[in-house]
């Protein structure tokens, strides 16, 4: 198995019908641009799905959970045995993902990309681990290069899954204690960023843990160096949640759809994935800016508007799912909004 | 009819359930704070509600329509007509707020406060119009004292209406073409900020237009000095859909509804609401920040933190009906997430 030859074939996004949607947007009955970031978005929607009607067909949201070898190195408050605890309390519906969800009438599907302590069976659970967690990179590679690659078709098979049910858009939560140090170091060697740059306190470090983790971090930077390649940044410090969220943009965007992205860890994959295919850039909405430090500099650095602004920093995919309304309201205005000349209603300067 | 007559006894929020509240929002399967702006609008919620667990009961968006004399004075690049025209778009579902009230779940009800131009006859349409459009304010007060009380009750006539039926959360929004002239001299007045800070471009005029949009409010305020009074700066340079908005807000702050507060107009009316009635503060959740100018000031003269910031500038209730899904995110959250202690997960630092 080499990259090359499950690497999917990604369209770059069809401008054609460009003109003829902005047109639309701009004849509905309401001051022109006065929608905001909804009509870039209702815009965006209407060329990856190729038409005037844009609609939200089975909306998704699939959560990847796994542990982190790097947890071993006390960069998180909480014990990695939360990793399984969570995956059973989002198979009971008790997590916030499984709330919002609700909410957004979004279907919720759980993924155990790689948890280290063993999990009930569950028919609702989707048990793909690649291995009972990584192993720590302060020490050595996260993961092999095989197990990488496995990892990412994983994770695009689960796309596909969907994309053969209907599924139009999409979005990806994590789940995986200390995973937030993963992300740091992806965001610091992909985007070429000193580790201070990347580095935050995830679910709640005070300042000496910050320290800690910070120092932890910035020697395995050092210590691989070598890892400069997105497949051998992956490996390096990735999580198997990671690598499956990173297989699972691939397979979205290959599948033209709407691809909702969440917040740092899930913009910390998307990273990884477009180093490996850039045009997934195009297929994606940036659902929210998360209070994990770091963040902001990512979405910057994607050149990347998010839709919301909330203080989260929860991660599970739960920013993806407040967005999803934004969506719909996107495509409504776009599909029930009556045009001036329809409404009778005088236009500007008339 | 006097001000003391009509002025409703709006409770202080009751703090009993406060502790409560917040040690369960606290022991939710999350990191502490991780939820960001959506536990503090739960724990509002709760507040206001009186219970630890808070509902979303019948929402309602009142959309209030009425006509400015200000408009004569060329401060719109629309044309009045557009006021009664939209009001029928929005009767027949075209309008944005349409689209939006529907993806957000919510009831949509009609006004006309005032406008000037006849409407057709709607079972749909509430109609109890103060007059045809009040008068031009840069050469008289808008409307009289006693226009100004009328609306203030029937736009708390309509909420208790609402109330009757077991609305607990509620947003308002306007139509009324040339409003953002009385919004802003409204702003300018009551928040004891120069007109510059107040006055924008409103459905989108031109640098030349902004500069005479301007010197006509500069003109109006200094022509009306002794309007200080709130009810007198109200008379002065409201509309009847902005008068009808502030009783609205009187009546559903001593109903004990959560308010949703919408863009420009609407947190005008606010103020004087608040000018009235300071209690009402603490019923109000701040939908968005609009992209005219003034409001993001008016929020920070509010201490206000809007939930959303899509660069909308549309008015009509559209950034509350958006918000409203954040809403019913923070009551699921609280409602239906489990516990540590209930899920099985361990607490950090276990």
């Amino acid at each position: 198995m080499t990259l090359a030859t499950i690497l999917p074939a990604i369209e770059p996004l069809d401008q054609t019908m460009r003109a003829q949607l902005q047109h639309l947007i701009d004849t509905k009955t309401k001051p022109p641009g006065s929608l905001g970031q909804l009509e870039a978005l209702a815009l965006q929607m209407g060329l990856i799905q190729r038409t005037t009607r844009p609609r939200i067909e089975r909306p998704v949201i699939i959560v990847f959970a796994a542990d982190h070898g790097i947890a071993a190195a006390g960069v998180s408050p909480y014990p990695q045995a939360v990793t399984a605890q969570m995956v059973v309390n989002f198979l009971a519906g008790g997590a916030a993902i499984n709330a919002f969800s609700g909410v957004a009438g979004v279907t919720l599907e759980v993924v155990n990309a790689g948890v280290a302590m063993p999990l009930p069976a569950s028919g609702q659970l989707v048990d793909i681990p690649v291995a009972n967690g990584t192993r720590n990179f302060a020490q050595e590679p996260a993961m092999t290069r095989e197990q990488a690659l496995s990892a990412l078709q994983s994770g695009a098979a689960r796309v596909r899954h969907h994309a053969a049910l209907g599924t139009n858009v999409i979005g990806f939560g994590e789940m995986g204690i200390a995973n937030t140090s993963a992300a740091a170091c992806l965001m610091s060697r992909l985007c070429a960023l000193p580790i201070d740059a990347c580095v935050g306190r995830g679910t709640g470090l005070d300042n000496a843990g910050l320290a800690k983790k910070r120092d932890v971090l910035a020697a395995a930077l050092e210590r691989h160096t070598n890892a400069i390649e997105p497949l051998d940044v992956l490996a390096t410090f990735g999580g198997f949640e990671i690598a499956m969220m990173a297989g699972a943009y691939l397979a979205a965007a290959q599948a033209r759809m709407t691809i909702v992205v969440d917040g740092f860890i899930a913009t910390a994959a998307l990273l990884v994935a477009l180093a490996l295919a850039p045009a997934v850039r195009e297929y994606c909405v940036f659902a929210h800016a998360s209070n994990e430090t770091g963040h902001r500099r990512m979405l910057e650095h994607l050149r990347a508007e998010p839709l919301l602004a909330l203080d989260l920093r929860l991660g599970e995919g739960t920013g993806a799912a407040l967005a999803m309304p934004l969506l719909r309201a996107a495509v409504a205005f776009v599909n029930e909004m009556a045009s001036f000349e329809a409404a009778g209603v005088a236009n500007r300067d008339a």
